[in-house]
């Protein structure tokens, strides 16, 4: 009987479980850790695990294969703590987000008769915690991987062999890589969320204003309120891309003030560029991104003649209704005596 | 029999529709117009209206009611269409989010026999378009209502009237007070979300890195992933008070940037804070925004120990071994000579 041990059964850990109970594995037994008990008692309820161990030594005690799907930050204290309780063979694997820190964290606590080969799952959902897990929430997606450079041949293949079995795909790809991306996709929208949400929240109308936020607020919120360590892990485990990242959207930001106050052209190109960017993504992420030359996928629900009502003469014509009503404030400080 | 006439069937004319159909009036027929007759079949095929008619004078001929649903910048030349097409006491109402300019435009077009009532239903859900209307779309939200200067009793009462057969709250407000909140909490998500989407899809390593992007993405890029005409319009029809929001939450990203860098106490309290913004806001909106004294509500998920957690020495603790991992680029730029 082989043992899989999954410590921190969140949505992603608890995702992993049901998946890999579905894929029926032969003598294999799931062992569940999570520090709260209340995640660790629902885990079981949803048939994520076999067991739990409240223990952790107990828990990765003769684990073949250990998963941990927690905090980044949590991860260094973690593999110090079960280092000596690992059998010699054992592949660990991780699911977080920043991957050259992980593995150098790995390299620092691990022994060398273990193997690290890190991952990070792509999910698609938006739904968090225990109660959201669901054996699909991999299918079709992508899952990087990332063996250490001491890392067993036999070791990768385990850890390949846990991807396909969650009916997901593995992607192989550089540390340095990953994580200059994930800080522009997955870091950054994180801090424009929290940082709108202050922006607003803080204003002396905020008890008022809040009455009338609805779902473009609870939409651009929901980053902001999911759990704030993760997100506090997010910020820090790959400072320096997030701050590139960071000062590009502020310029972006700058350029889009500047359309909204006068370029309403340039503003109405901007946002049917970010329209058919957003919609061009979706096609080539529902077909798998299996780019093929010729046309480009075809965009839903923008036509060629919405495209030509927001440009040109069609366009000036539409907005020249609000500038006869308004005549903006800066353009009468503006004016001088010609 | 009465008539009314919905002009736009999207997602919030078609929802209208439902509703109104669900409430069983008595001797009263439901008439609906959309540009696009794919749309119109579908409201059709929904049972949110009982006919349509393509000619847009036929539509509002005789109806005792006229709700707008169309984008706020299609207000004018609509009005100015049918202004002369009304029945004498016709009561129009509209669904947009820039009240000034369309109670400004109403007054403009509009004959004095006929009443202006504005409204702007705030809606819960995350759904777009047709195929996502409901008849419970507008269910225990607010909706807010406009009243003209010259709006006669009655022609406010059919208003009211209608907002209640939606199972709506009508909820009477300053038009200058509402655009000011809207510009914070509906239209400032879509400029950032648009300049989130702008600055990654322009970069050179776009083509790869959408292969990372995931749940986070999906849901940052979403607003700007709306009916661009909407969007533009939301961002120009109430210009200055969007641009006194772009401008606050640049500020606030430049916080953030700061506190990433080298402030990580500060940004765990921030993210925290913004945690609880949200989840009160969640909490609030789930009991009707029905304020009382005493003790504030639960926020879920969020305890004492994680609170300590973010906090003081254990937050220390936790960061130090990536301070150790990375000596930050930063520090060693400013490193002087003692």
């Amino acid at each position: 009987m082989q043992r899989i041990t999954i410590i921190g059964l969140g949505l992603i850990g608890s995702s992993i479980g049901l998946a890999l109970k579905r894929a029926e594995l032969r003598d294999t037994q799931v062992v569940g850790h999570d520090t709260s008990s209340e995640v660790a008692r629902q885990a079981v309820k949803l048939g994520a695990v076999d067991k739990t161990e409240w223990n952790l030594h107990s828990a990765v005690e003769g684990a073949s294969l250990l998963v941990l799907s927690i905090p980044v930050l949590s991860i260094p204290d973690t593999l110090e703590a079960v280092a000596g309780s690992l059998v010699r063979g054992c592949v660990v694997t991780d699911t977080g987000s920043a991957k050259q820190a992980v593995l150098a964290w790995a390299d620092k606590y691990l022994p060398p008769s273990v193997d690290f080969v890190g991952g990070h799952p792509l999910v698609g959902a938006d739904t968090e915690g225990v109660q959201g897990a669901n054996a699909d929430l991999f299918r079709n997606g992508f899952y990087c991987i990332f063996p250490s450079p001491r890392a067993s041949r036999e070791g990768v293949k385990a850890v390949v062999d846990m991807v396909t079995a969650l009916g997901s795909r593995p992607y192989f790809m550089d540390p340095q890589e990953h994580d200059s991306y994930t800080a522009a996709v997955e870091h950054l929208p994180i801090v424009m969320s929290a940082a709108m949400v202050s922006a607003v929240a803080k204003s002396p109308s905020w008890g008022d204003m809040s009455r009338l936020a609805s779902s473009a607020y609870h939409t651009a919120s929901s980053l902001a309120g999911e759990d704030p360590t993760g997100n506090l892990d997010a910020c820090v485990a790959n400072r320096q891309d997030l701050l590139h990242w960071v000062d590009q959207v502020v310029l972006q930001l700058r350029e889009y003030r500047r359309m909204i106050e006068d370029d309403t052209e340039a503003l109405s190109k901007a946002l049917a560029e970010a329209y058919t960017a957003r919609a061009l993504w979706l096609a080539r992420k529902a077909s798998g991104f299996v780019e093929r030359s010729g046309p480009s996928p075809e965009i839903p629900g923008f036509s060629e003649g919405m495209m030509q009502m927001m440009m040109g003469e069609a366009l000036a014509r539409r907005y020249r209704k609000l500038d006869e009503l308004f005549v903006r404030r800066d353009e009468k400080d503006r004016k001088k005596p010609t």
